[in-house]
């Protein structure tokens, strides 16, 4: 039933119940399906859901009708299930809408259908010091789509894998970044080169340590995945050390609320110039969603500007910033290791902290290169190979 | 003074008033102006800020000093003011900090320099039908750095410009949208054709009359500026329209405060799809800043999905919903102008909705290229070029 509608759509909406029957109230019809669940939908939301190829251009699967052209006092003349189990409604002007009961279950919006929808949304899986490391082929991810998603899956959940046998050419890691999406150009180029430079822009292009940070907190919006691949290094020291940020944030929540507290609330500037440009954001360095939930961190010591808020919550805002700080450095949050040639690491960037161990210069040569892809790609191919 | 400091900035901090005195106190020193002000500086804050070489690397201007490092009882033994008008502090296990009085003024944290700098930020220039639409020109544009800076503060605060003169050879955009910055890249390309297409993965690249709107609401970060391009105009119909979405914004929050309140706390899911991706974005159709300012607009009515809010707030979103689009519709917001061969559009795509009559294709040729940037380059270039 509605095969066209459902592969222009690129979803499927199986049956999960069977509608049974509809009533007519006021601004509303209730629908009861099979299995006792009732759904109430306001006639102005079905008219605007109405998927009929007058309403919805079928090529780009877009809506042509704009809602604010019907009447305010919008009500159906007829409204019932047909024999292929569709939501039909006859509408005063004369126009018609004929939902498939899949489609109308996935929207449901009673309490019951949206406190599923929202239980079904993926988790993130908090980890420690003891991460079982998830580790991927190359190949693997560059031949199967079932090796692939697996991979993306786990940068999505967990916010930290590394993917082993990766060709050691310059410029080999764009392959496996576009396997996803385009990379995200930024002010260090489309990929940047980690090695370290007399003429510096960055703490990152020496071989000093850098302290736990995500990249680029001086934009709007951080960079959703970092990659950063190996190719030489024989340089002593520089090893790679990841926290889950959001793991840390949670039991600064439990063990310190008012510093919590503080760093969803005070907004810290972060900065980075150089003769060519000069950046600057401001914003808290956990952002909640709009459930109350960790979404992001944002942070980098040698990124930040001086501190600027009232002279009560100064106090406070050094309180929680040097008790975040502290954690970061508690071994129970901390996984260290050396990154070898021909590996990778694929983080999330507003999630899992990165740090460095200085290295030596003089004992080697050490040369990695690193991109960012956002978020919005890597929950696009998700979806995309999972239909 | 501390000449090789500023430099080495990029910013300058003139001596707006000199220090007269300094009084140590428990956790902070306090230090007159010599116009009267009087500033706290928290002692952490101070040791937090300390610029000598030891805590700053100069090379790259950024911190190597993690203030977790310093003790929690962190005080400075002694407290002076320089012949050269410098704060100095000696810390008790033999660290010096030196302040120049210009930084230490541009960043006192006391209510009144606060509020200065407030004040001192750009404010949005709101506008309706009659705006006195800023054109500029590209050659201009392309060689005096002046005229840039004026175009690019155009675009910042009143988020609506044309330029004109531009080459028409496809792909000229890319020169004009660099003098900027990088061009953000989207699932639409680098550059993106707007012509009328017999595959159409947007409603956009038909020949229909899209309603106001804002570009890539789909996506997390919208686009900061868009570009819209005129290569090929000789089709009938087609002409561009524009409003403020802030102007409207606010002549909602007045007129109907309750549906500002709707759409400012209640998300709504945008969402586009084809062969290759799926993004959804969940987010509301208001955006305010930290202090309760209009800061974005997302809206689309083609890439929006079904409303999913409970049952008792639907009426309520409809009803904002229906009132902002109908705002959209009235003649008193609307700017509505034919773009001609040669002339672009650049406007702020998070604050300015762009809408387009239909054209009919049997008429003749209409072919636009279009390009994003985002916010971060716009702001970084104008203080780069203010400098």
């Amino acid at each position: 039933m509605n095969t066209a509608a459902v592969v222009a759509d690129f979803r499927t909406y199986p049956l999960i119940s069977a509608l049974g029957s509809v009533q007519t109230l006021a601004d509303r019809v209730a629908v009861e399906w099979a299995d006792g669940r009732i759904s109430p939908f306001h006639h102005v939301w079905l008219r605007d859901n109405c998927p009929c190829q007058q309403c919805v251009y079928s090529v780009t699967r877009e809506q042509v009708f704009e809602i604010v052209d019907a009447p305010d006092d919008l009500q159906p003349t007829a409204a019932h299930i047909d024999a292929e189990g569709c939501l039909c409604l006859d509408w005063h002007d004369g126009h018609r809408s004929r939902f498939d009961p899949g489609w109308l279950r996935a929207h449901a919006y009673d309490d019951q259908s949206r406190a599923e929808r929202l239980a079904g949304q993926p988790q993130s899986h908090l980890w420690r010091s003891d991460l079982q490391l998830p580790v991927f082929e190359y190949t693997a991810l560059m031949e199967d789509p079932a090796a692939l998603l697996q991979w993306l899956i786990a940068v999505r959940d967990i916010g930290l894998t590394q993917v082993r046998g990766v060709p050691t050419a310059p410029g080999s890691l764009k392959l496996i970044a576009q396997r996803i999406s385009f990379i995200r150009e930024s002010n260090f180029g489309v990929l940047f080169n980690v090695q370290s430079k007399a003429d510096a822009d960055s703490n990152a292009y020496t071989a000093f340590n850098l302290p736990l940070h995500t990249d680029l907190p001086t934009r709007e919006l951080q960079p959703g995945l970092q990659f950063l691949h190996c190719l030489v290094n024989d340089a002593e020291g520089g090893e790679s050390i990841f926290v889950d940020g959001f793991a840390i944030a949670d039991a600064l929540r439990s063990e310190d609320p008012a510093s919590f507290q503080a760093l969803c609330e005070i907004p810290v500037e972060f900065r980075n110039k150089d003769r060519h440009s000069d950046y600057r954001c401001l914003a808290p360095i956990i952002a909640l969603d709009a459930l109350g939930r960790v979404a992001e961190i944002r942070m980098a010591n040698f990124l930040r500007g001086a501190f600027d808020t009232s002279v009560e919550q100064m106090p406070r805002l050094y309180r929680a910033y040097r008790r975040f700080m502290a954690m970061t450095r508690e071994p129970r949050f901390r996984l260290m290791q050396r990154l070898n040639p021909g590996e990778l690491w694929c983080f999330d960037n507003r999630r899992t902290l990165h740090a460095r161990n200085a290295f030596d210069p003089a004992t080697g040569a050490r040369h990695f290169q690193g991109c960012y892809v956002d978020r919005d790609e890597l929950l696009s191919r998700i979806l995309v190979l999972q239909r």
